[in-house]
């Protein structure tokens, strides 16, 4: 496998990573998620990790990036799905993903994503249909 | 990995296929989702298998399977993001999943189960929050 699908729902998208990051993977991720939030005009991605028992910092840092390029192309990230122990090791580590917002579930994600939107004034995010 | 996750979103659940089935891993699947649609009440089931570029009649049985629980749990399964090449060789094969419903994308799959179940006058599906 050697890309790792992005699934839409309406304004929002959603990647579920259940594999190892490798560098390749990781450039892959962050180019076809990066072209398909501006062909779907995305305004959230939801990142769910909770397939993830370790997360080290290279995939801090690719959330990290994904976020920022995101944020750029006015979408909004947020990883969902962190369990304990990962958070555990991000703050031993010394990455807290300051620039990455969480939510406990993927429901809990697009609430998230959804308030923010009206809180702006753009509150016509639906993520069942366009 | 041993688990696959399953993401939950109102009354529907979804599954993203990304890595190769093996036995012990779809028995997994199979009895982690069927728990998952009692505890989490779910009345659809999404899998999503855009990231696979082969599909066996290993995975097609497994499908099978899974609809075939997930309806006597009262929950539709709906298949979505089958590549055309995929669809190709599982007819080729004398595979025809009679047993499963397909979407072309997970939002046309939401819409088919919303679509079932308000036919079945309960209507309140919404994959957005409980």
């Amino acid at each position: 496998m050697d890309r790792i699908p992005i699934l839409k729902m309406g304004q929002v998208l959603l990647v579920t990573i259940q594999v190892d990051m490798h560098d390749r993977l990781a450039i892959a991720l962050e180019e076809d998620l990066s072209a398909k939030i501006v062909s779907a005009r995305a305004k959230g991605v939801l990142i769910d990790i909770s397939a993830l028992e370790i997360v080290d910092s290279f995939i801090g840092r690719m959330l990290d990036n994904i976020a920022a390029v995101s944020r750029m192309l006015d979408a909004d990230t947020v990883v969902v799905g962190m369990r304990p122990a990962v958070a555990i090791t991000l703050v031993e580590l010394g990455l807290s993903l300051t620039g990455v917002k969480t939510a406990l579930n993927v429901e809990r994600g697009i609430d998230l994503i959804q308030r923010r939107l009206r809180e702006s004034g753009d509150d016509n995010v639906d993520v069942r249909e366009e």
